[in-house]
């Protein structure tokens, strides 16, 4: 029974739905990542508003003589995952993984068997599990994601997403990101810049795949938290217990929140998508010098998915983009990339 | 009034007593770091087994033919600041910033000059202040470290930290760094590992300095924590502030769990030097493969201070070394570095 390709009407899981992202990292130079040109470091995009800010402000950024100069030490890029960097539709990975995982946690503790929601998780109905409420999710997420080692949960999740599939795509989770933001991610490294993932999803599921699949280390991924416990084993091996307690949760406010816990500077250049990403975004268009801060606009239905105010959806069923963000978007300066006309490409396998 | 060179019977504070660091880093080439002779990385340490060991770790880490090689996403290397990296006797620095920025805050709030432990801290009677509680001084950390916009808070401690001097040496606390320490970081960082501080004191504190005096960038330092609330000013402009809140208690076993929270990877190496360090250098020492744990014993009363069990004194009234730390060492593998054995020279400006 898996649920990765489940069809749930998506909603954020408190913890923090993680989609997992492509495999690319191990296919540089075979079918990934295709190497940018000596001419055009973002290939896969087209020429547009979007694209010339991407380079206007490594440019600027970049050259020692302008007055935008950024020095390297405060070089800092921040990108949310879900939506962001990879597909959230139609149900965050991390949602997918947890779901997979009840079986496993119910034969450790059979009783659960015949409580909810497990027993209805167990039913592999899909419309009856879309049902489920938060507070339901919320009880999956502790069951599934707390009570073990740090190290048992790495390896679990590491297992799961090598197999784990998107339904539409009939591809892991890890190939699903986009083209032309791992060639945004390639570019402000290639230029200086530490990039770090902001993600409302939890930090300690992205970090298993972070480095293979976008190059960025574990522990530049920021990311929703549980607390840990130390503790020792019976032959006094230390070791660290994942516990059913929130530290950080790293969504809307919590962005920067969570950016000066694990960061301590400002970004100077932040990507979202959605109305999670919002504070993220004003807190780092508001610093001094220059700031760059990016929406992606959900609105190719027949590439991607197509959901936001483009369409006339004021509200998404997943990863909110209100108008009123776009609207602010383009109060503030902030620029709007278009899915359907900046991206070339949207997946390195096309 | 200053308290920077209080002689005070340094206890830790809460909040985490962070000593401020010696600013070596602009020194580079002039009178501060001494470069490192091509032959010898480690110029400033005596030839013996603490000295061979970090060579060896280095050595066989880095040596693709080697069994204990570690490849470069996992060279992680853990440090301690207080009494590791830099002089925490009589008292550490953040104590001084705190006690010293006491007046401001009066001023502001001027109905504390009448309470407790405030009155006392304005006497500027050494003897009286020693006295207080721990719950005063918690008192004076909350007034003194909380309430402000992260970035004035940045801005005071950058202030503080250039003007204030270590009674002793009548050296600004940043320049009273070990260079033997500092050789080994730029040793470390040579040979592909990530550098960070991992301290009972403040992260947002050791973070004004961190990058100047040792190298090691404001995302590198995992440090005591209070949480920051996103908020609005009046002209719309978002900002954080620091909270009186306990979000990470970076000390003993909040160590690894600091670790694990904004690192996500269990150290190779780790370096500390009193009973607050324990835990890190026991879950350091029992990850997989090869793995370095070092304690710096402070047994040089001459060049610096000596205190713990060298001294035949069980428990130092500073950066606590038991004796049953010092047979934790012996037994489970760690090295100990003897001051006054292992270091040629303990400052660079000697």
């Amino acid at each position: 029974m898996s649920y990765s390709g489940f069809n749930h009407p998506s909603r954020r899981v408190l913890l923090g739905a993680l989609a997992a992202l492509p495999a690319l990292s191990r296919l540089f130079g075979a079918t990934g990542v295709r190497a940018a040109s000596a001419s055009d470091p973002l290939p896969s995009w087209n020429d547009g508003p979007a694209k010339r800010a991407i380079l206007d402000f490594i440019r600027t950024t970049t050259d020692s003589t302008s007055k935008d100069f950024v020095p390297p030490e405060e070089r800092i890029a921040t990108f949310d995952q879900d939506g962001t960097l990879w597909v959230e539709h139609p149900i965050y990975s991390q949602l997918a993984y947890c779901l997979d995982r009840v079986p496993a946690v119910v034969k450790a503790k059979p009783e659960l068997a015949k409580v909810e929601p497990f027993k209805t998780v167990l039913t592999g109905d899909f419309e009856k599990i879309g049902r489920l409420s938060l507070h339901d999710f919320e009880k999956i997420a502790v069951a599934t994601l707390t009570g073990m080692d740090v190290d048992a949960f790495q390896a679990d999740v590491k297992a799961w997403i090598a197999e784990a599939k998107d339904h539409r795509w009939k591809r892991p989770f890890t190939e699903l990101t986009y083209q032309p933001m791992q060639e945004v991610l390639t570019f402000f490294r290639a230029n200086g810049y530490k990039t770090f993932i902001v993600t409302g999803g939890g930090q300690d599921f992205v970090r298993v795949y972070s480095e293979r699949v976008y190059g960025i280390p574990r522990e530049n991924v920021v990311g929703s938290a549980l607390g840990t416990k130390f503790g020792y084993d019976k032959n006094g091996k230390p070791f660290l217990t994942k516990e059913p307690k929130l530290l950080l949760n790293d969504d809307h406010a919590g962005k920067p929140e969570g950016i000066h816990l694990e960061i301590g500077r400002r970004p100077r250049a932040a990507f979202g998508n959605s109305a999670g990403d919002r504070q993220m975004l004003e807190y780092t268009k508001a610093g001094d010098g220059a700031r760059l801060s990016m929406l992606v606009l959900h609105n190719d239905g027949k590439r991607e998915y197509a959901y936001g105010p483009a369409q006339g959806l004021p509200n998404s069923k997943v990863g909110t983009f209100p108008q009123a963000l776009y609207d602010e978007a383009k109060k503030d300066g902030w620029f709007v990339i278009s899915m359907k006309d900046d991206w070339k490409r949207i997946f390195a396998f096309e």
